[in-house]
């Protein structure tokens, strides 16, 4: 068998820790011994062992000369838990094949450089592009300290996601409304506005028996619900702040912002965000402050009003549409409020996939480089 | 080899007059003697023999004892060539395997019983679906008498069609435009209104280069083209006129109806339309005229007042939406002018096909039943 044989099972086991293991990233490995996996594991959550602990423990004497696949170069550093490339080179293996390197600054290359100083062999990329995609949210948070941004819409055929009155449930089926719970609990956290808020009265959690999500990876917190309320419309009184789990409330004037809440729910934030020229809550500076506290990846489940912000800040990294096979009319809502004027300004984007979900098309793209 | 393995080559042979057999329709047969192939042959164009003529010819004296696969029941009556049913008694076929009735009034059974009263197997149906879907037009011509109506628009993500000025070259790509022209191709007629008329200049003309279509299947016409002016805002001096091909215009008051048009160029008919309640082109009414002109196949290419006044009044066969990976904003124009207030008025579709065409993507839907 090649590298890739191995190295595809490693990604597999890496992809079980989908909704588990921010802030870190999602790592497998596989350990061989002429020809046969002796050892396997992955990171389950972040505080307990990494993914080469488990499959080192797994392999136990059988690591001795073995080749070790991880799906991200093996840390080097003393986090939560001792550097895995020491584990490594302390159970004799002859030979890493690592997917991709870990962009985070202290590993960056020292994981892979410790290995070879040892007289471990390294064979790096190996499916990197595979190991990168499952950590899109990391990789862009080591790197630019922003969180992978994946804006969430729903919409009919004409692309109008309400009718005027607001009326919306439920354009979407069950199926693809299950499909937003699995992004929801792959996330970080997920990102709305007061408006959404005031009209909708949504909870933003994940809802674990509608994920249909294997019980075996069903270690998630729930995501951070994030609201923006840059005009401090919101009580404290709607639904969503009597719901357990962490809020962070963006608003523009933080000393006069009366919203409480019953501190066994969990925590919430109330966070002053530096204002535009427009005197609308900066939005890179949000994502800023969510890179800090260590999201990856968040969802953005909004209006029209503040996608379309998204959109023309140019900050959306994947855009996920459901489309169902319906006509809404041209009086009802638009996808995106966003005032173009010539072609020239469109925003182009690049297919990444389209594929059924129940009756549903639902349509993955990333920005136009 | 069973039914299936050769009525799917007739099918194919059928499928090579896609551009070509209209007002009839599109039909191919396969001669198999012995478990061999020993004639094929395919309707080309009305006037010239049909599919069973061609193969039974190809076949000669080996038709004796035969198992003939026509797609479509052979033909009972005397048109314009004498009866396929005939032609295959006298060839002294033991066996005829049909895909389909022909609703065709003056066929209905009769085909198939002229055939079994003279001693000949008859097995029907066989791939009846595929056999129908090649004649959709056709058959819908002669149940109702009115055309396939199929609606083509070209959208970006958002749903919208042109930027609020008109700007909208090109929303879609080369190969979606090619697409187009082969819709245009296969079409009895292509239907638009004045408003699109004066905006975008357009020619509504196959342009046979663009098309991509084998040199074998170029048997066609150009479609009619029908304009449809209510308020009689054209003057004839519009490029469509200027070009060859025939045009039926559609308006409210023909004795006061100026265009006209060099004779060299096609014949122009001016239709006096009978009007709705609302004073406007009747659409009912127009597809009924095209039914009796003969048209199976018609593609409604128009602006969003014309598209949506078709939805509303539920006769849209067909809707080909191409869309592109493009973002037109809110102040965009929409995709059709419908006005609807409440989620329980919405015009819900089935999914048909939906495929990459270029860069660009293709859905097809038919009206939910």
């Amino acid at each position: 068998m090649n590298h890739e044989f191995y190295m595809a099972r490693a990604l597999q086991l890496a992809e079980l820790g989908r909704y588990s293991t921010s802030p870190n990233p999602r790592v497998g490995c596989v350990i061989v011994n002429n020809g046969e996996i002796v050892g396997e594991g992955w990171h389950q959550k972040a505080g307990e062992p990494h993914a080469e602990v488990h499959a080192l423990r797994m392999a136990g004497d059988n690591a001795r000369g073995a080749t070790a696949y991880v799906t991200l170069e093996p840390c080097s550093h003393h986090g939560r838990t001792p550097p895995c490339a020491e584990g490594l080179i302390k159970a004799g293996v002859a030979r890493v094949v690592g997917a991709c390197s870990d962009p985070n600054p202290l590993v960056a290359g020292r994981g892979y450089n410790l290995l070879r100083d040892s007289g471990i062999e390294v064979i790096t990329p190996c499916l990197e592009t595979q190991a990168i995609d499952l950590n899109k949210g990391f990789m862009q948070r080591m790197r630019s300290g922003m969180p992978w941004v994946r804006a969430k819409l729903a919409q009919s055929l004409d692309g109008r996601t309400a009718m005027a009155s607001g009326e919306s449930q439920w354009i979407t089926g069950a199926a693809a409304r299950a499909d937003v719970q699995r992004l929801r609990a792959q996330s970080c956290a997920v990102i709305t506005g007061a408006g959404s808020v005031l009209t909708d009265n949504p909870s933003m959690t994940v809802r674990p028996a509608e994920t249909g999500i294997e019980q075996e990876q069903r270690l998630w917190r729930q995501p951070l619900r994030v609201i923006i309320d840059g005009q401090q419309r919101l009580s404290g009184n709607e639904q969503i702040f009597s719901l357990p789990g962490d809020i962070l409330l963006a608003v523009s004037d933080a000393a006069r912002c009366k919203v409480r809440r019953a501190e066994s729910l969990g925590t919430l934030s109330i966070w002053q965000a530096p204002l535009t020229m427009a005197n609308k809550v900066d939005l890179s500076a949000l994502l800023a402050e969510l890179g800090e506290r260590g999201c990856n990846e968040v969802l953005l489940e909004s209006g029209a009003q503040l996608a379309g912000a998204f959109a023309a800040a140019g900050l959306i990294n994947e855009l996920v549409l459901y489309c169902a096979p319906t006509i809404l009319g041209s009086e009802a809502r638009p996808l995106l409020s966003l005032g173009l004027e010539r072609m020239q300004q469109q925003l182009r984007w690049q297919w990444q996939d389209v594929r059924m979900v129940g009756g549903d098309l639902k349509l993955v793209l990333t920005p136009d480089a």
